[in-house]
């Protein structure tokens, strides 16, 4: 069912073809194709749920809830759209008395062109092929690839009909939107001269092969990956001391839900010696459950990660068991600790994410300790403090906010709200770029900054004709005007 | 004299330790360094301009003139600092009735951390030591270590002890600012771990080769490289018509002045055939002089370049004379012409960037000629129209708009303004990115989203603050504000 090199060449073509159409149209076309996308997949929510909890395992409930994601981020795009903002329109009008004289110069966003996507595993829908990448290309008017999953076969073939007959529906172009699928393929779509950029959600080893082909092409192009995260998190003492039950019944909510396959479970807990936590933790993870993870691959991982883990003379098992994990028996909890000294020590060995329902505590018995260990850890798509308002927690806020995209002060990494404000990234390995995947900025990576100089008013896109038909926020003259 | 590999990691060590103290700047503090910078570097002119003719032959006015935008530059970027809209600070109030409930998340752009600027040939001081992509990337908060091009070594000296003498007058942190030379060192830079993010202006070879090596690393990191650009120029027969005279004085001074060595230089330009365009030309350009180019290798570059063009059999020479045009006389203006036919079919060879005052006159007889010729550019900054209201323009324009960051409709592109909405960079080769080199949005080659989720006030940088203590524009539940 792989998708031909020969056919990969027809549906880049398209893609080629449709993306001038793609850019002209109005914002507002633009934002009725994703709203007819949105009420197309709502639509056939129970049918999609069906056949991605037979591929994914994931559930009803969770794979019931990330259709309303996904349909809420394609309708979050279609105001964005609307709203103009992320034209970023700016006019400096002449001023022939400068010296030298200065033009008529108006600057606005304009689509790369086509987009390569690439679904992810754990997202079968919210980063697949109706997701976030996809949604926030075509919102900015790029025509889309996506390269399905496989861990998710028919489920993607399932959508992508649905999206395409959607998008046909709403008078969208042809060849705006395709699915392809197949290893060869996956590599071709990112050097293939049609394709423009690419966004990416799945491992480091899969995201750097492809970030290096991008990277290696006569002509580069940006590759937006997200590829992997530990999510630290630092509990203090007095967070402990004043709602430990709490937080260890959070902390074991957020490492086992989904079992433990999201890209923001947290990974790495930082909690202090001899505080009780374990203790609280071990009784609030006692009835969670693991079970069957998200592809072979990934339920072949675990149990190896778990014995490489285990291996470690400075590690040890405080919850679970590490034999009883196996590719046989499916995923269950299984919590080690360790200390800040062995983890700012090794931190190439014990930072490391692995998919599946564990996560490791990293016992500090003084400041210090902490922020040797802190330290040493890679980029991160989110960082997290729990800590008492008596807490000095500046240096520790600091280090966070140095290697993480997101800072939480309260709850648990694992929810990502799409919004205005959110931020899906972070330093490497966490993602490739400085740009986000989640939230209304998303569309920026598709972007490119174009200029008109003197332009005569006709020759002017709305988002710059001097009298501002479209009625967006604008830039004139150094002043932003709404 | 060059920087050896242990004094580079002393001083990219000391950007290290500069950056957070950069980053935690105020806006007022960072805007007062550029002033600062920009003040010395304006009560030195006369000193820092005999220098710098000295070494690049450039003449007294126009180095002159490039002090004055180096500096309009810097008091650019200590404006955009204080407006704050630069920041993009996002507030999504907390929504605790949503489904799932949605926290307090506020996102703003922090500083990636330190900066490698390669200076270029051709600008001695806007594009050099104390140029846009320094002032982009200190006004956002990132220390800068500046690799010194080998062609002004004399001049990036003294500017750098200029500047440096300035910050620390300033107050600015130590570290937050250092030069390097050598050819070792400016490989090694972009590999340093401890750089973030690098900025460059120069060749298509030299930009590739340091693309490669910062995409290359553990760690890749952007690289913005302005690179190549033809900057193709479209006259209708109508416009010859017209203006036909003003056209080609227009003309001939832009591709001579400067010696012809700016990126943004017309070096293809798409006339009508039998306009009598060309006869203008040669008598607007008649008087021209061409002059000594910058560095050795540009004075060496420029003949084998002009014979490359003429031994092609679809070349003829129509002014000027590529023999008399030798390393030991000095560069002078040559004027080539083709057809558009020939440049459709071997663009690789015709369709190249020439450092010196030469340009290459493409004949179209009809407008199918004319949009196949188009068709076979590469990406430039910027591509020009000179065209007739009576003329339909609308597919001309559509193919410059692809291939360029900005498009004119009068004027040269050689001048480029320092405003809000410049726009200096275009699809490969022109730039590697998606971002612009010169202008107010600059600085967001160097910045990277971080979100605070559920943080307290007192955790909140100043621009996310409630109370908005900088009284910046923000966009609050969706709504901007001023």
């Amino acid at each position: 069912m792989s998708t031909t090199l020969s056919e990969l060449a027809t549906i880049t073509a398209a893609a080629r073809a449709a993306a001038p159409r793609a850019a002209r149209a109005s914002g507002a076309e633009r934002s009725a194709w994703l709203t007819a996308m949105a009420d197309a997949l709502d639509a056939h929510t129970a049918e999609l749920v069906a056949i991605a909890d037979e591929e994914t395992h994931l559930g009803e409930v969770r794979l019931t809830g990330e259709v309303a994601r996904t349909t809420g981020q394609l309708r979050l795009f279609a105001s964005v759209v609307l709203e103009g903002s992320y034209l970023e329109a700016t006019i400096d009008h002449a001023v022939p008395s400068a010296v030298p004289p200065r033009p008529d110069l108006r600057r606005l966003l304009v689509p790369v062109g086509p987009v390569a996507v690439y679904s992810a595993s754990n997202f079968p829908f919210a980063f697949s092929v109706a997701g976030g990448d996809t949604a926030s290309a075509l919102a900015v008017g790029c025509p889309v690839v996506v390269k399905a999953h496989s861990g998710h076969p028919k489920l993607s073939v399932r959508t992508a009909e649905i999206v395409t007959e959607a998008l046909a529906a709403a008078g969208a172009p042809d060849g705006l939107f395709a699915l392809v699928s197949g290893r060869e393929v996956g590599s071709a779509l990112v050097t293939d001269p049609a394709i423009k950029a690419a966004g990416f959600t799945g491992s480091v080893s899969g995201g750097r092969a492809l970030f290096d082909l991008a990277s290696q092409r006569p002509d580069p192009i940006p590759f937006y990956g997200e590829l992997g995260s530990i999510n630290p998190v630092v509990i203090t003492a007095a967070a402990v001391a004043s709602r430990g039950s709490e937080l260890a019944a959070g902390l074991a909510t957020s490492f086992t839900n989904g079992a433990g396959q999201f890209c923001t479970k947290p990974g790495v807990v930082f909690v202090p010696e001899e505080s009780g936590f374990e203790g609280l933790l071990a009784e609030a993870a006692a009835e969670k459950t693991g079970g069957q993870l998200l592809t072979d691959r990934i339920t072949a991982a675990y149990p190896e990660s778990l014995s490489a883990l285990a291996s470690n003379s400075a590690v040890q098992v405080v919850l679970g068991s590490v034999e009883q994990n196996s590719a046989e028996n499916g995923a269950s909890p299984v919590v080690f600790a360790t200390t800040a000294v062995a983890a700012a020590s090794e931190p190439d060995r014990l930072y490391e994410e692995c998919f599946g329902p564990t996560t490791l505590l990293v016992r500090y018995s003084s400041e210090e300790e902490l922020v040797a260990a802190l330290k040493a850890l890679p980029g991160s798509l989110t960082g997290t403090i729990h800590a008492e308002s008596s807490d000095d927690t500046a240096e520790v806020l600091d280090l966070l906010s140095e290697r993480s995209g997101r800072v939480l002060f309260a709850g648990w990494p694992t929810g990502v709200a799409v919004t205005w404000s959110q931020q899906h990234g972070g330093p490497w390995p966490a993602t490739t770029s400085l740009h986000t995947s989640v939230g209304a900025t998303a569309g920026r990576r598709f972007l490119r900054p174009l200029a008109f100089q003197d332009a005569p008013e006709s020759a002017l896109p709305d988002a710059l004709k001097e009298s501002n038909p479209l009625g967006i926020p604008r830039r004139v003259d150094g002043q932003l005007q709404l």
